[in-house]
């Protein structure tokens, strides 16, 4: 039995709350309004209650078929013709630019469009959120014949794309790579083996194009010498690439979507941006790429929050321990009567809403740093983005996982089984701990990078942000309950942060070690402001809808927050314990 | 690639430790000394070693065959051959009475042995699991002509047992339980449907002793009611009795153990025990059953981190941030040189090293309750069992799969793939926090019940033995760096119980809201005990082992002990903002 119903009702409340309307009075979107968005999101989740979900447990049971003598993959059945009703949606091409095909809507579309994809089915919806990333990287980076030859065919989903960075000795590190380009002409031949390739080969489009990190022949050792290249499967000749799926991974979860074995041999491949510059193109996907990650942790802790509640909903176990709560007609109570059954649905249900709020925010600061006609506002805006990137991506990856381990616990027995599908959203979700840049890779581009950035000038637009927030609530005499702890929170995070910065300066070892539960608590006072935010628009409402979330806010402040004070102690214990070990005694 | 050491040093230390010697006192496991012990712990190693586990990811890819033509169940290729071979190591009746063909060896040892027998191979470890489960309730409830007819059978593997308990209306809550049995000469005919039954049906063995709950004609309503019956697969005179499996669950792991619906038509079965009884015999077998539980998450979670470590040891990804450290030799280090790979490890480590202590301290109370010769020390190690089985049922089943998911991280990509095995480990556990009584029903069992009987005289127990330890090491200096937290721990501990108590006494409900935040407080608590008393013995000792021992001690001390601050500071929240919600918001 699967179950969802898309959040539509939290995303209207979210682009009231947060402010959203800015967006629609940039040049840029000016043919959006509230009412557009929500309108294309009502569609769209009709799209993935209707015909993407029906197919999400079938291809995990299925799988994939991969048939060594030509080397093709064949998806789940099914999956052909959503691609095609897929297609006709629009959603590919929703955030692109208009001249290719594009709608040019602003990215919190794309955000919130990507949770509901990735809830309904995570597997297939990974084909076109690879392609979406080429495209931005084309957008970006590729020459106007490349856009020509390339964007629109994959703004209308006929060719789909890929990502080839990991190697088998390099994943984390992409300075070890050995993938080797040399000129031919106008274009390269490509040597190597790339592993890890979502949807490196498949059924679905007439046409792959891989975007392919490699070294050129005077390239400088390590991330500094590698370049950037289109290798297509079918060359524009209409031959075939000698770029073939030479193996399938055999993974936990997201069974329908192929992870492949590329080997490349002589394939033809074609210069993006400058040589030896590639990590620059990588990096300007990776802001939405992390994003839409966050995003997808929130997708499957949504769907299966709400399998959760519509079993619990059912479920007759027990009497309620609190006498006037009997239902006497009945053998047994409604599991929800037990404080711990709503405990863990509580635990997921506050965390959800801040990590989706927390999430749109984040995609909102990447549409006003690109598009806002203030320069000072974009900046500030890029400053946001670059900071919350590696925190929504790893808070949201982590906690939406173990938030299916909760939901599968309210479940019981029933939860272990295929029956109710939660147990393939924790398979399908774990991934993102892991991809996209492991979540530590995240703590440490975070303690690394983003906050010493323009001598900390993140840090200082963030603390506006917040200190500003709570000015604006200076009358606001109901949000005091919400204020106190999200201020704590704040001063404690500004510690962490200087006691970060000072013990990081001595010592990177020690910023390592700590990086990861620094990350954490950073995620929680952010999630504790959003939440504030969430309230205080609530509390100038007068409907159930409000009142709920005013509740939900509340228990986060009493229920989540104080996580953070284990995190803080057991960070600044530091490294010393860590190191302590030889090789040999782990 | 599956790894696994047996953890026999572990197990030697842990015998020095905790005093096991004491057991070796006692007339009932004379023939037993430390030294017989260890030699059968590496016999069983070994044959874990080298026959299970070579069987484990083949049958978690093959599963089962059901065939509803004959109601038959095919187990994965191998497991015939690896039942023969385990009924022949002596296993199975290590633990049960020598009239019956057993060794009468000390719990500690099964628990021991558990932990091996789960890391290795989950799934087949299951149908011994039962059927000792089966013969412990008949050794103490039978009769002596149906211990004859048998307990030698079952105790040889000539026969296996199972336990038919929950219905599709009641898991968690019995007392709904439906099956009913009507006498018929000396015999009862049951009719009933019984779910999630393991082993239930298979082909290892000849037959298949089923032990049922269901209802007598004249039975009282609830778990009152309830009465315990036999029901064997073929009957006495070879005929086929009517219980059938008529269906296999699908599940997210242990896809080698068959999870059956079991179907009664007027089947043929025999009361054990008293008429109504029937949850008396289901209580003598829980404390044995809820350690062996705890032992399975650390099986799982020791053979995920022994993965894990293997995987690291080989792994070469960027360079270390302390320039001193780095291996120029290669282009890149080891990942055990990073911080945070060390972090996710010893997380492990020092839970997986503090739960064994626990599992088998706790398990050891078993034995001294059983057969001390002193009546006082028999009652003071019952109440330590009493009040510690939830808690390491608990705690070990959900720490353990949560570490599960550590060692994946560290892994990366390849821990995600069926490669190495730690995605099936990481399947297979999660189960063990929701059977046995899930692991909310553990913290109701220990609020309600463990706690308040006999007026608080467990709690009191404990206190006496932690005190009595911590005076133990007044002239140890050294131990002082341990048994300041331990006492902070401890004091908070009492601090919480009597706020628990108070509040609780007011308010059923608050109890049942504060009761999992609480039962993990204690178990951090616990835990931090048990590794001072490691530490005290490894700082009497002069090797490599006892030192590293120390520093994973002193891991726990700094970097998870602190989790207990957030656990207690969310336990006071309480029930209000919880209860907060109509059924509707949720």
């Amino acid at each position: 039995m699967q179950i969802y119903t898309p959040p539509i009702k939290d995303y209207r409340f979210l682009i009231e709350a947060l402010g959203c309307a800015e967006l629609f009075e940039m040049e840029a979107f000016q043919d959006f309004d509230s009412e557009t968005l929500l309108a294309i999101l009502e569609e769209a989740g009709k799209f993935c209650t209707e015909q993407m979900l029906p197919l999400n447990r079938s291809a995990d049971t299925e799988g994939l078929t991969y048939d060594p003598a030509d080397h093709s993959v064949t998806t789940p059945q099914g999956f052909k013709d959503l691609y095609q009703k897929f297609r006709k949606t629009g959603i590919l091409g929703l955030c692109q630019d208009p001249e290719y095909g594009g709608s040019n809507a602003p990215y919190i579309l794309g955000a919130m469009i990507g949770e509901m994809t990735t809830a309904t089915n995570k597997s297939f919806s990974m084909c076109p959120g690879l392609t979406n990333g080429l495209v931005e990287a084309l957008a970006h980076y590729g020459s106007a014949a490349q856009k020509d030859t390339y964007m629109t065919k994959m703004i209308s989903g006929e060719w789909t794309g890929t990502m080839c960075l990991t190697e088998p000795q390099c994943g984390t590190d992409l300075g070890l790579m050995k993938t080797r380009a040399v000129p031919d002409g106008d274009a390269y031949r490509l040597t190597g083996t790339k592993i890890w390739i979502t949807f490196g080969e498949h059924d679905l489009a007439d046409n792959i194009i891989h975007l392919v990190l490699a070294r050129l022949p005077d390239a400088p050792p390590g991330i500094k010498g590698i370049s950037t290249f289109l290798v297509p499967k079918i060359n524009h000749d209409g031959t075939r690439n000698s770029i073939y799926c030479t193996g399938l991974e055999h993974k936990m979860g997201i069974h329908g979507s192929p992870t492949c074995v590329m080997t490349m041999e002589d394939a033809t491949g074609y210069l993006i941006g400058e040589p030896h510059k590639g990590m620059k193109t990588m990096f300007v996907m990776m802001n939405n790429a992390r994003i839409a990650v966050a995003m997808e942790g929130l997708g499957l802790s949504e769907i299966s929050y709400q399998t959760a509640v519509a079993f619990a909903k059912e479920r007759r176990q027990m009497r309620s321990l609190d006498p006037g709560k009997r239902d006497m007609d009945h053998a047994a109570d409604c599991i929800l009567v037990h404080p711990d059954v709503r405990r863990m649905l509580l635990n997921i249900k506050a965390t959800n809403e801040g990590m989706r709020a927390l999430g749109i925010w984040t995609a909102m600061q990447g549409d006003i740093s690109l598009h806002h006609a203030d320069e000072e506002r974009r900046n500030h805006a890029s400053d946001l983005l670059a900071l919350m990137t590696p925190i929504v991506k790893s808070y949201c990856s982590e906690r939406g996982f173990l938030n299916t381990s909760d939901a599968m616990q309210v479940m019981g027995g029933a939860g272990y089984t295929a029956d109710w599908s939660v147990e393939q959203y924790m398979r399908d979700i774990r991934i993102a701990m892991i991809y996209e840049g492991t979540n530590h890779i995240q703590a440490l581009d975070l303690v690394g990078r983003k906050l010493p950035a323009s001598g900390g000038r993140a840090m200082r637009s963030l603390q506006k942000e917040i200190t500003g927030f709570i000015r604006s609530c200076a009358d606001n005499e109901a949000m005091n309950e919400f204020l106190d702890p999200l201020k704590d929170a704040s001063k404690q995070l500004t510690e962490l942060t200087m006691h970060l910065a000072a013990e990081g300066m001595k010592d990177q070892e020690e910023a390592g070690a700590i990086a990861s539960n620094y990350l954490n608590v950073f995620a929680l006072t952010m999630l504790a402001w959003i939440w504030a935010v969430q309230i205080k628009e609530a509390l100038g409402r007068d409907d159930a809808y409000a009142a709920t979330k005013i509740k939900t806010g509340r228990y986060f402040f009493h229920q989540i927050l104080p996580e953070r004070h284990s995190l803080a102690a057991i960070m600044v214990a530091g490294k010393q314990h860590m190191m302590a070990f030889d090789v040999d005694e782990l």
